[in-house]
């Protein structure tokens, strides 16, 4: 597949920008991305604690599985990619820009996260240390009262990414007193056409299901209202290997999702499996491989 | 039709501004404003559900139908431009630099709609993309307890446009618990000479109707308000095409507005009729059409 | 009179910064201030109406007016005067550079009328354009919980306009919920005193009144208490001439007042009676008139 | 006495600072400093009304006994004293950076006092205008719910003031809601800490009294946590000059303090006998003169 | 122990940011953090009044002990710094950017405390005064409605003193109406992770506590979360030199803390005991002292 190529990567970068976007997404115009930007998001709930083994608790765990298997981008904080960077250097990285945790409920107060370091930061650090950052990332909560702060912050650093050569992906979600269902369909197509305003080349959105159940129909809404901007599906919670890959095949295949981003599906598991639930999401994702072609990646077959 | 050409173009740009504006107003000094900004503005409403084509929901379809149609500019946001434009280098573009969405409603937060990107990166992406733009646009909502940091960011990028040869839109709407009436008169007017206030080549407002119907003596009202500054009257819902002709002939004719900003009455049909549609609009507009004229040429005939 | 060369002018300005003081006082040290700013501060109010010759609707009026009459300077906002400055290259502009709607009482949320444009901008702009702009001015609303952000503009502003060799007017109005009556001389003279504290050349206040007669020893309270600054009397609403001239004459005679900022008791009129006026008001506030030879020249006699 | 200096004062600026604290000190290592920016923080009460003779309402009385008394530095706004200081250019001026009108009470909305001008305005201003401009004074306002940005604004002020071979001079007041008594000792000396955290030179406190009478016990408790921060004592309220000198000769010698910062005192007097207090003042501070001694410069003996 | 390099410590800074480290942790990886900021965040409550020596109350009492005792870094605000640092030359200092009062209660209203410096006035500092700064150091209150805006600060000191060679040390804690126990293993292991995330060198953190009593396990959940960004212990209220230095012992040696952070248990003490009880937490943190060792160093055997 051929990217395309977005209006705002000026000349000099216009190759950067395809071989990156070729990079991250192995040529398929899909992107796998292992979402490791928790320890602020969610503190440690989702590293330390019953079902998940105890090396997860070690953030080196998820350098690790990064390092080891076969993923489109590493997602997380600039600080944890210097902390770690030296000796992964190996790994595709994305900056995840900003996050906030998740000590305020949404209820109680309208979120804001906001953005902690700026682009020219991330191309500077990109230049010194020779790493293979391929683009940034940025969550926008539409619907709260700081949305306005947020939606300039991502339409910057989307302008910015591509001004030098790198793609940026966006998390929008709707939040706040006044949102009703987050998994509704109409307004999640919603979010996706902000994304596709604010020129992402990926947006990360909440699936929308029925009764627990994927609406197909539903991603057909979201997935065209985002253009060319690829939509990925959220990861979610820990689930079996089967019932996940069973609806990641779906999401794309059925629904026109262009990829995922997974975090507790794959760090919550032993290193090994961990590393084999990567390379069979990423062989659904990136290389069209069946449910049960995965399935047998993830059993080590 | 001369333009008043604004003191604040500087001499080296005065050549660019004049024939930009001609260009846009078909030299008729009127504005057929194709405004594609709703993605943010109302989420995915207005381009799925009933009554509305299902190409609608593909961003792209608003690209299609600005490439063929005969339009004044195309009104959208940066991101949108830079993801289609190369394929649609021939559409005269306005870069819409601040929107919201509709979540929040405006009696429980009075609105912010903030600027996404500077007048600064619209003409360095003009320079780098060789893409015709040939203006910004930006929205005030009057009456928000934010009103003070959207009138700044609106002088400025009114003031930075002329200081580079480019022409200004200004939406602007009193919203806010403070506000009775949005289609009264005397405040329609008030709104348009905010915009002379603030040297709006053109400003996009609501429309004064009494009982349902256009109020032409308070449209007169207003548009003599604004001053050299030309008003552009919303589209606002879908209507019939010759209910939507009819009245946009007496806002010209009869009203003294000096063109319109319409999305859904052209967006919101198949690509054909929405091509003939804009036409229809264009000629009534641009070219002094009659009512007659512009419903032959929606028509097809 | 000599006027009291601010030390913040710097050398290279001082001959500029006498010239344009001599130019707007007339040579007198009194300002007669044509106000031309109520577009946005009383939205359509002060311009279309019972009582309001209709011609006053169009912002035109306003620049014939000024261009016509006797005038220290006219005082309105940037854009306008970009948008009619061509046409009217000969008038004494003194640019307003914040400006706020009447939607919102005072009561129900304390005002911020923020700052539209720098003083360097405006610089440029004369320099680009040859304009005669002699100043730049802004309003404080002292006692709103955003007093210090207009405190702070306020004082950048004047320190500005300074260094440049132009001049700088304050409005300083006490607002809000905490300010009981606007019209007490004590409290005009803080706010006179505010003015000179932030170095204003002229600064514009309320007057005081007791039982709605003019208040000459309160009035000598605040224009002692505004030390070298010059005050100006806010010319209010609609009067009679004979009634305005009067008490125009003894603001300045009997309570040192240092001009006027008219803009109503002006502009509310038809064109040559709007001039006549003008002129009756310039002649008392800045050729020393008598009060009867003020309304001869209103008179046209 | 030999001044500390800072360590943050740059090589260059070494001898210009040493100068400089050694001539607002009278080389006493205490500041005797004339506060005059009450124009802002009480507008006019402290000007005019009963008991103050009718001069001190023309802000030129404030220069002209800053002119002709012993003082160490005169404290107002920059505003004021670029209006006055070219006739009155060899008093020292300290250029208070911020100020705030008392229109609002403390229990009803936290203060926030902010920056008007930056050190670089001062220094350039100090180098246009040849004047004697030895430092640079800042409020702080502990309590309030703007106390950080107070913070912050203080810290970069005694910073630039040190680069630039300037001398620094904070008030610290603790307001608020929270704030149980402004003349605990506890509390002053807590804001005295935080002064020597911030680097001042000088910190103007509240005094420390039991029932009235001086806390001797706790004022050294305050000026010992002031550390090399020298404490200067609030004047407040005009009193008898007896019991001021009296007062200010325990706050020193017994107390630990290195100097005042007096206003009412000083000038709600006439020209001669304010002249002659501030003159004893400055005795008492600066010369180690005796009570008696400093009434009977009062006295004019 | 070999530090780990951070990535973003470009290659001309690799010497000198080992070096530093080195130099801080006494060649161990772990540090002994003395610190005297409570100046400001505790007012006058540490340094005066029961049980606290009269010495205590002059802050030089801070920087004659931080000069005569082992330390690893002296951690304080910078205008202290510049106050005594030309008398103690010899320390190494470390800088707090941030600090508050503790005036508003964490219940009333949600804390900020702002950056008041930037790291590159550090450098300049650093360069001019020839001062053995070894890093900075900044406060994040997560659960603040404030807390993106010092996620912010944090990530942007982090990253900037990388960039310059120096360490970052971060102090988090959790506070606001929504965090129940700050005492919490699980909230705190999140705060450790939030530090790794932001790239701090150090993270100071609360103690887990199971009744009062050591939670030994929670610290190595903590230790663990916190990778490679070393956690230091908080010191908290003055105890007896056994409990505090058995409980340091066991930090180290049972929990995986890289040091601590001490205040009030070294200054709370007279000279000559402060800087053995200094030595003492210096020869466990640093030298793999025992506890009876410690002991002895404290008892001056």
């Amino acid at each position: 597949m051929t990217p395309y190529l977005p209006a705002d990567v000026p000349a000099e970068y216009e190759k950067t920008f395809m071989d990156t976007f070729m990079e991250a997404t192995g040529g398929s115009g899909r992107l796998m991305l292992f979402a490791g930007d928790q320890k602020v998001e969610h503190l440690n709930n989702d590293f330390f604690g019953e079902g998940i083994p105890l090396e997860d608790n070690d953030p080196e765990h998820l350098f690790k599985v990064a390092s080891a298997a076969d993923i489109g981008v590493f997602a997380t904080q600039f600080g944890l990619i210097a902390r770690y960077a030296r000796d992964y250097n190996t790994i595709p990285y994305l900056v995840k820009l900003n996050a906030k945790t998740n000590l305020i409920p949404y209820e109680a107060k309208d979120p804001y996260s906001q953005q902690w370091l700026e682009v020219s930061d991330v191309v500077r650090f990109k230049a010194q240390s020779g790493l293979k950052i391929l683009g940034v990332g940025y969550t926008v909560y539409l619907g709260s009262e700081h949305e306005h702060a947020m939606l300039r912050e991502a339409a910057r650093i989307v302008h910015e990414a591509h001004q030098n050569g790198m793609i940026a992906v966006l998390w929008i979600y709707p939040k706040g007193n006044f949102v009703k269902d987050q998994h509704d369909r109409h307004l999640i197509a919603g979010a996706a056409g902000v994304g596709a305003a604010l020129g992402a080349d990926f947006v990360k959105l909440k699936v929308p299901y029925i009764g627990g159940e994927l609406d197909v129909d539903g991603l057909n809404e979201v997935t065209t209202a985002a253009g060319r901007s690829g939509v990925l599906c959220e990861g979610g919670n820990k689930t079996t290997p089967e019932a996940f890959l069973l609806e990641l095949h779906r999401q794309i295949h059925e629904g026109g999702s262009r990829g995922n981003g997974t975090g507790r599906n794959i760090h919550q598991r032993p290193f090994e499996e961990a590393v084999r639930m990567a390379n069979a999401i990423y062989a659904v994702t990136v290389k069209n491989a069946s449910v049960e072609e995965a399935l047998r990646i993830y059993s080590g077959e």
